[in-house]
């Protein structure tokens, strides 16, 4: 559909195997991903309430020269928050055929990101909405304890098994080298390195990784199998009694 | 091998999970996304013949503007058929060296797709060869019994569950909007409607899909599942009593 | 990261499945495929010992018109040696952000490999090295006992379940049209074939496959399930008794 309205634009896939109906799990990818995509356009779907009343959407961040498209259910606005203010956003005009389609990724989001591509203007595709009624939350932030400690949560578990967590090197830094990583039951002692072959075999750590988050993981192995720990997991990290 | 012969072509691709030797799941694939990728020259290969006499074909649909490329063993026929009569086709020449291969995707139908791409006369690649010895079927339709009632068949379930059925919103409109659905010893009661969200939760549907036939859905959940559905499986819609 | 350094240039995914950590299943797939992908730049990551000290490196194959470029681990090697002799290695350069980096695939290898796609000299890149200092072994080679009969390995089990043996028809040719085909304690007699499809139902096959290597095989169905043989396992083959 997009080579049909945009014939020398390039496509770059980044993911296609996002779960069914998972939209955490895709507004996570895009989260992740986006930086290094702008400048563009940022086709994405994942749409359990396709043809019905949710709204299909196309946000600007002008700063970033990136457009999102895609339907309104929180998959998009994770990253166009990253990116930067949303300077405009507007709801994509549908046809009665549009809006009893069940393939709205084909027949709807591609066309449109493909004429925004060409350089249409976002008021050409539809009216204007007002940006505090889009859908979905920014990615949370850990909560810092009154004993300095962190509440923070699994985001995603890589498919090496590394569960990365909302916690920047910067945030864990006054924890010191060392810190308790407990999720229910359970506590680990990690330590933060700055590469998976600092570990020992078996030795869980805290790496600091290539989204400026902490992962943790295992050298060679994976900690989420060792560990159990599933994505939006709660876990609490601790300075070492 | 493409982009040797053909540098400049933009190439699109569709699915690289057909199941091993699936030529029925290829012919399939190809079938539902032919109308969407047209015009062009469409490339395919489940085969499980190859190496032996099975024909390397291209097949050209001269009103639609697409060349098919592959094995002339079922897979191409039903997408050639929905875009239009067969205007010509011919057997792709194989050098003694193609004719030893595995691998034919690679050594012959490749850089022939790319030849026509580039503009090559179909004549160039090889003899014409009479249509009607052409291998495969057209997808099968759904048959209707004097009750008023359809004998119909699974066409392909999805990867979120969904079951296809070779029955169109107009084959079933007779009906009414409940529907009677059975297979084997199981009778479920669906709802025709046009989006999964109209489902309830545990409601099963006829869902109007994006290639204008019905499939028995979910809302959010595998109906395939559900209901042991499998791909090929008979089935029968009748109005409910 | 390509596409914003070298816009114009085209890019071919060839496998995003490697099993993590596996630089032998790497290093096969670049060596498969290698002698089709000349001339370009070739990039590959499989990379557990990114962040440390292993080398990032870009080698020229000057006679094939390839530079391979990635990480210095054994994963480049064996496809440099096979497309012609290396006639520069260099290591890259690295930032101080690039040493601590885990995803030295996005940060570091693709943008080099773009800008050498783009024209870039390798020796603006980094500092060249020896090149018989980099890590590695070619593809073995099957060792012929006195009695004619050849040690061998399995190299490679494809998605249908072929056991590619780094054996080729040639190597085969003195053992006659039937072979003994050993696998510790199993004894199977297997005909060489030029096609799957020449193969009875359920009767194993050494097929000359699409790399000049053999594949011990079943007709449409899966010789590794049937046999369990494995990826690196020994196999002796033998002239039937």
């Amino acid at each position: 559909m997009i080579a049909g309205v945009a014939p020398g634009v390039s496509v770059v896939d980044i993911n296609h195997n996002v779960p069914p109906h998972d939209i955490r799990f895709g507004a996570l990818t895009l989260w992740r991903t986006a930086p290094w995509l702008a400048p563009g356009v940022i086709l994405a779907v994942v749409d359990p309430g396709v043809g019905t009343t949710r709204r299909p959407v196309a946000i600007s961040v002008g700063g970033a020269n990136v457009v999102l498209v895609g339907p309104d259910n929180g998959l998009l606005l994770p990253a166009a928050l990253r990116l930067g203010p949303i300077t405009l956003a507007v709801a994509l005009e549908q046809t009665q055929a549009d809006r009893g389609a069940t393939f709205a990724g084909r027949d709807l989001f591609a066309p449109a990101a493909a004429r925004i591509a060409m350089g249409a203007d976002l008021h050409a595709l539809g009216a204007a909405v007002d940006v505090r009624t889009l859908q979905g939350e920014p990615v949370p932030t850990p909560e810092r304890r009154p004993d300095g400690s962190l509440r923070a949560e699994v985001l995603w578990i890589d498919r090496f098994g590394n569960a990365q967590v909302n916690v920047s090197p910067h945030d864990a830094a006054p924890l010191g080298h060392v810190v308790d990583v407990r999720t229910g039951a359970h506590i680990w002692s990690a330590r933060l390195v700055a590469a998976y072959a600092d570990l020992q075999a078996d030795e869980l750590g805290l790496v600091h990784d290539s989204y400026e988050l902490l992962s943790i993981s295992l050298n060679a192995a994976s900690a989420a199998a060792f560990t159990g720990i599933r994505p939006g997991d709660p876990v609490w990290l601790s300075r070492r009694d």
